[in-house]
């Protein structure tokens, strides 16, 4: 009985029960190159698989079953060989599945009815060389979670560095104390420099307008959730990006890993000056993703299946009595109710500008379902889970590691929170 | 045979081995009516128990008797259903007897002779916004010796929220990365305020003027553990509170839990303009307790069981070489000899003014074995682990849960400690 | 058969595997009186063993083999009958070994291989009244790999302390809270001084000009463990100190705890004015060790075991010009070819001014492997690890503790670390 090289590909990929992704990395060769294996064998692109690798496949591979998932995906989203997370170019559709897995592992954990000690004994050093309270609270939550410990630092520069240290000295002496290092620093690349001094993974905490690749993730995770609730496919779906679409590096990174789906239609809107830069929008425009400049906060609005808003930060504008930093440009219920569906979700990276006749999400949406903010933020807990484990190398351990929790917490985290959305 | 209704209910909170508090909990009615239930037939305020409620009691209650301790604490005290500790207002006689009966099941764990994990996989938000060292590290050190993890934030105002982020935005996302707050901040109200945006429960660690119960328990558990020691009783004993009756919370609270109990003797003695308000005064002056204003330190002192004193800060006074900042109105040695018992305790919120010539307790008081405040301090671990572990409903969990630890400490903490008093 | 009384206890020595030191805390006795019983009967100093002890021996000690080794360092170190530890005085010759040997106990678990958690529901107060970013995470890092907990501190001042409160309550307080603590400090003493306001053991982590002892004992254990790697031994080798030999309280310590061993070149070399005090030369000049002062760099580093460089602060120089602030003076790849041996190791307490031009240690020698500094600041968690275990009483249950890792690291912590130092 003859069965083709797709065939026999495609049913390796059944029995394994893996993407395509890992499949590529376990064969130690790139996504491209599987692609064309596995392609019909008339098609202009298909390539043979090479014998030495169809051996592998058959003498090892089927026959390693229970370890077909060890420390795949970190391998996939590696940076020149190492475990770091510094930027969501590191992802491709199949790795992003993949890490959504992961989160959703992650779930009992985060909705505080299992516990893990998957990670007892590893330490991480949470090093804010900028403040950012929660960032760094939610990143220290979601390791003590996995069964961590967490050093925290905090402030523009460590003691040694104002004495003439080189960021290469703080990073190897750090990586011999720690396991892992979230990094936040207030310049674009220096995380980058961080990462190169150490073998230790290096999570990129945010550097200044550069990367802040946990936040995209959560952004993504939550639309992806959202969706999966209403029964929508991110393909093909509608969102709007709102505020400061310039300085706002969360929207960049949203951006590049939306474009990774297929058939988008994404609009912008931004005060004049704020725009979303040209680099950005041709990095996107690809897989028939199309973006959209609006002219007007309502047009944004219209029909979209997501609302993302930013911040706009008076500081930003040379007049500060500017028309943009105006209730007119406040997103409130009524806006929302005129030009949205029943079903959009309305979303921003906080912190919100809650204050009266600021241009951000008006408080008056706080007890519409849509509003899913906070949904949003309580994400970053599984996310940076799946962060975590990944980096170590525990992604595939997490769920046989769970056991129950002895104390209880009431049903709703918020008294505001969706009756679907409970712990 | 026939048993009366006083004789059954009785027999009842035996056999369970409960309180009446837990009891009316349990059958979800107030105290006072089960109080009214439990008099003689023949008296006034006598009433009938409903038929459905003895039912209960006979089929259910009696027959889950492993299960009755469960989460009655918590509720008991419940404000507007939730969780929280914000007041002493908060307790009544008998749940307050239930919390030191739980925070003696702590005395294993705070003596370091037994270690429990009940809390593992718990998150403690340890958010003060203004400075309190040892609170702060009291209360995350108490969380840890239950099992948790803690994430700790100082600073006058979270990076979000100097971004005009409301609390209600910060207390709802804040419960989404932790299970329990602590929160001090110097502005009275705030922290009702940040426990009205979440239902993740919040312990108020001092809020500006307002209440610091934790401060007010760790006293009182104090004043009981001493008096269990020395054969006395709470109702009927005296105390005076000296210093700084004004502007001290610590004092206001205690007044408040002190007038739970019956007889007591109250003697306040301040400097002039910072006397005890009259609202406290009034709303002590109940259960046959005497509250009596006095016009020195030495008849303030006089025969008294508990010297309660606080720190005069002299950037209270408008004179600052005001007769009331002096060394007369120290509190030293040769003043409780010539005035005090020898079973007195000498009791202080701390930080205690060391300096000489202070207006407070002296430290020649130090090797005498009636000065009670680092014994009032330690009781700030058994009493914070208590709280923790009601909010979070494991307080009947712990004595299941304890185990032996493998290191080992001095048997006394302080070189001076008591001989009665060791670890 | 008659053995001589000095047969008899070195094989008791040999029985037990203990060291003498161990021996003589097991009998009650200083080191000084068991080396008498040690010698031979017709030596001077030679002393007849009570019969009493020899009894104690025969019927209790060989009996008890398995609890021989039950806390016996922390009573052969302890200050005042107190286990803390402050100054590197409190270490001899035997009990530098019995240290070294816990430490190196604790290789399995700061190389991410084992997990042990000894420390389980132990807390440590983590003090520093001084910025000291590194030392503080390096000391709760070592404290979370043995399972404990760590509750921080930073800033120069308590608030507590800032009211009045003398370090005696704040010891006390503190005391009451946790299980052991860290305390850094500027000023000189105060360590010492918290200390003897109780007995919850401290560990002095720098005070100012004073001591930092865990900073000299990772010193030496680095000078040891590579010394091995190179069949070296630390009796009769030869040491170049550099640099800021007055105030650096590290070289100081350092050359204490050399002094403990025997026939050791000791060259000194540093800028003028900021020479060796004469008092550490004259305390190390004992045991056949020769001290020099060089009068040019390159002699001082001419055909030495050990270059151990500190950093020369431009604040100490009344003429910022100065040439001793120069690259002449600075340390680089080629001045160690051209004076020093294949096998020399290059030391340096970190941080090292990696600036050009910086009188410091030359970053050009970040990829030669002599360079030891990131293998001697990664030991600083192993002999962290040790001084808790030690003064917590459980260093003789470490090895018993440990299990399996489920987490994993890149092999090497560093990317230019030797190929011989990996995890």
């Amino acid at each position: 009985m003859f069965i083709s090289q797709q065939e026999f590909l495609f049913s390796v990929i059944k029995r394994l029960d893996i993407t395509k992704n890992i499949l590529a990395v376990k064969l130690g060769v790139s996504l491209c190159t599987l692609n064309s294996w596995l392609l019909p064998e008339d098609s202009a692109e298909f390539l043979i698989m090479p014998t030495t690798i169809k051996r592998f496949i058959s003498k090892q591979l089927l026959c390693d079953k229970d370890n077909i998932r060890k420390y795949y995906l970190r391998d996939s989203i590696a940076v020149n060989g190492k475990n770091h997370l510094l930027s969501v170019d590191q992802f491709h559709r199949d790795s992003l599945e993949d890490f959504f897995r992961v989160t959703d592992s992650m779930k009992p954990i985060s909705r505080r009815q299992k516990i893990s000690r998957i990670l007892e004994g590893a330490v991480l050093g949470n090093l804010f060389f900028e403040a950012s309270t929660r960032t760094r609270v939610s990143f220290g939550a979601a390791f003590c979670r996995l069964g961590g410990s967490v050093c925290d630092t905090t402030g523009f520069t460590f003691s040694s560095m104002a004495k003439g240290e080189s960021i290469y000295d703080t990073s190897r002496v750090m990586g011999g104390y720690v396991d892992i290092m979230v990094v936040r620093h207030p310049e674009q690349g220096s995380v980058a420099e961080f990462s190169r001094s150490t073998n230790i993974p290096i999570v990129n905490g945010g550097d200044g307008p550069g990367e802040h690749p946990s936040q995209a993730l959560l952004d993504l995770y939550t639309i992806r959730t959202e969706f999966s609730r209403l029964g929508k496919s991110i393909d093909g779906s509608s969102v709007v990006m709102i505020g400061d679409l310039k300085y706002g590096r969360t929207v960049h990174s949203l951006l590049k890993l939306l474009s990774l789906y297929k058939g988008l239609k994404i609009s912008l809107f931004s005060p004049p000056g704020l725009e979303m830069p040209d680099s950005i929008i041709n990095y996107a425009s690809v897989n028939g993703n199309h973006i959209d400049i609006k002219s007007s906060l309502e047009e944004g609005l219209d029909g979209v299946d997501v609302v993302y808003a930013t911040r706009v930060q008076k500081e930003r504008f040379e007049n500060p009595n500017d028309e943009y930093f105006d209730k007119k440009f406040q997103i409130d219920l009524s806006k929302i109710n005129s030009n949205c569906k029943k079903d959009t979700i309305i979303m921003h990276p906080l912190p919100r500008d809650g204050r009266p006749g600021a241009n951000d999400l008006s408080t008056d949406l706080n007890n519409d379902n849509r509003l899913a903010i906070f949904r949003q933020a309580d994400n970053g807990i599984p996310v940076r889970m799946a962060i975590f484990a990944i980096l170590l190398g525990v992604d595939h351990l997490v769920n046989n590691s769970l056991h129950d929790v002895q104390w209880s917490l009431p049903a709703y985290i918020g008294p505001d929170d969706s009756p679907f959305y409970c712990l």
